[in-house]
């Protein structure tokens, strides 16, 4: 685990179209950006970071919709509040699905995943999840939500909340301009959400960098509904933000994804013990011996069963299913996701026209493990 | 986790002094080898591989004693065996202490440490842990063994086996000869560690590499005594190895270690929860609510320990305690000590005689952390 931060501030953004023109045609000499076709749209992506422009962010001729920004995280309340924070700070729900970026671009509505590709799903159920005549009004807005539910195509359907207890919704928490790469202040972005009947994600009200006691009982809270945690915007012009999670989140993260253990890197378990132990730790959380049961049998049960797999030469495949309304737009997802995948495969199972949707149900079966797991399991040999 | 591999085979050695000779020189400017001062001992190790030297390598004057040969570790049995190796292969119990390189230098009989320093307390005992005749009828021959015991300057005394419940032991588990980095085939080492009444490791005997099933009940013994495991050596020319420990030591390891979280890397504990899932899962042990207990109780008690000594600034310190027949070898452990810790600091409590010995008591206190743990308890921020 090392400390990162980004490499530079998302607020030293291109000026101008001409600065930005510079910036695009030296991040595609440097491979930063490249051309991506899904369906009819054709646009240009950032693949990664590259000078003042975020990974994500997509250019479709004239409008530039920025990558949404990188949010700290914090492990302490009682000493990350006021290390962090100079001013009060909103606290807002973070919500555990997918992120995405809602825009107007010409007569379409399309929805853009963190990475910066057009998701054929959530632009097809758009329309379901909120009410789009903001870009009548605002054609110029980004809406920055979180999609959430058992039914789409990028988590695994146990994650869900249960309060989602099927197809998906979204929670909105943050408005962005096409062209610029900031979010709009934390009383604006609420009186257009407002306005415009727009679903937002929880508000819990504004904390000083010295109540950590008072945002201990709402993590507590939290904990206890097994909700992901927080996201904590400071009421300034600076718009300071960071992140805080459960430990019960983080329970669940270690239990769920031990049978990835092929995929995942050491850190990820680890960093997940760590936050569970200090939130249990800062919160006066009980450690109780059916939680150290859980944890322990999370961690076992995932690697005997990715063990298993590996060794049954059985294909590890997560099972997907979500609906649309146009079948085009099942059809051009199964396409995009195969490209996503890389060496791992997206097998369609079942797509059909159920009610008013189209139902499509696919696995993504990942590639077979060739790294130290496998070398392993084939009884080989390693000097630590 | 990497696939690592000792970088040349400890078989292609200088052939002879003039070689050895270029060899030195040119480590010796590479800074792979440098002058230790013990004491009065005075002589060239090997701080790493250098060529086909391996680290811990000592030269005094003529003699040449080789570090000991890395042994690789295979994780299941089932694969392992025939995927390593070739024939038959012996099965020795693997002691968790540590090892020594003990032999003759003129008129004394030396202990060398794995990393190649010649250790005083070890050295000051070694009439008591075995019959020193054998260098009078064989100076030539070095002694590999493991040292262990509560009363050792290394191992922290919670580690030790029960059968060795004060002072230290002393088990015998290969012979070499000075100047050469082979160890003896495992008849000629047996016939003189008997002849010499020297004391050995447990010996399992032979298996054969389709005998999993057979080794699998002798691990399950194992595992029920928490003994660390197995070394397994090919019972031919060219002396293959490989170790295979306990679900249960590595149990104990992440229990002991998780309160170390900010010196260790993550792959520390991934790879002893893999090695305790692959073994469970390979013999069958019974994945009970106590075990998962344990191990979630052990990461997460040890983590939380580990963050209160943070953040309460208390000095994170191990207590010592060993028991030496002459006190100047007590003193040069003291000097050595703190040279080895290097930030860390040496602090003596008490050195006072006991009977026959003088028994001295030390702490050794860890280095400040600096890293990502401290920085994560300030309150510090990371992007993941």
């Amino acid at each position: 685990m090392e400390a990162k931060r980004p490499k530079r501030s998302a607020a030293r953004v291109a000026s101008g179209p001409g600065e930005l023109h510079d910036i695009i045609d030296a991040a595609w000499r440097k491979d930063s950006a490249r051309i991506e076709e899904i369906g009819a749209w054709h646009y240009l992506r950032f693949t990664r970071g590259f000078r003042s422009v975020p990974v994500g962010t997509a250019v479709f001729g004239d409008t530039v919709v920025y990558g949404y920004p990188k949010i700290g995280r914090i492990f302490r309340l009682d000493q990350g509040l006021q290390a962090q924070f100079a001013h009060p700070f909103w606290v807002e729900e973070k919500i555990d699905g997918y992120n995405v970026r809602v825009f107007r671009q010409e007569d379409e509505v399309l929805a853009l995943t963190r990475r910066g590709f057009v998701c054929p799903f959530t632009t097809d159920r758009m329309a379901d999840l909120m009410d789009l005549t903001i870009f009548e009004a605002r054609p110029d807005l980004v809406v920055c939500a979180e999609v959430v539910g058992p039914d789409n195509p990028y988590n695994e359907s146990e994650r869900a909340p249960a309060d989602v207890p099927e197809d998906v919704r979204l929670f909105v928490f943050d408005l962005m301009r096409a062209g610029s790469p900031e979010c709009l202040p934390y009383r604006r972005r609420g009186r257009l959400v407002e306005d415009f009947g727009l679903p937002a994600v929880p508000a819990y009200g504004r904390f000083r960098p010295d109540e950590a006691h008072r945002l201990s009982a709402l993590m507590l809270e939290l904990d206890r509904h097994v909700r992901e945690g927080v996201v904590l915007k400071e009421d300034s012009s600076r718009d300071r933000r960071a992140k805080y999670v459960t430990g019960s989140i983080n329970l669940a993260d270690v239990r769920v994804s031990a049978k990835a253990v092929k995929q995942l890197p050491a850190d990820y378990f680890i960093q997940r013990i760590l936050r569970l132990a200090l939130f249990m730790d800062e919160h006066g959380l009980r450690r109780t011996p059916e939680l150290y049961r859980q944890l322990g049998e999370g961690l076992i049960e995932g690697i005997i069963s990715a063990a298993r797999q590996q060794r049954d030469h059985r294909e590890v495949s997560d099972g997907f299913r979500c609906r649309f309304r146009h079948r085009a737009n099942a059809e051009l997802l199964m396409q995009t996701m195969q490209k996503l995948l890389g060496k791992g495969q997206v097998h369609q199972r079942r797509l059909e026209k159920e009610g008013e949707f189209y139902v499509l149900e696919f696995d993504k079966v990942l590639p077979k493990t060739t790294g130290l797991f496998a070398h392993l399991l084939r009884g080989g040999i390693i000097y630590d």
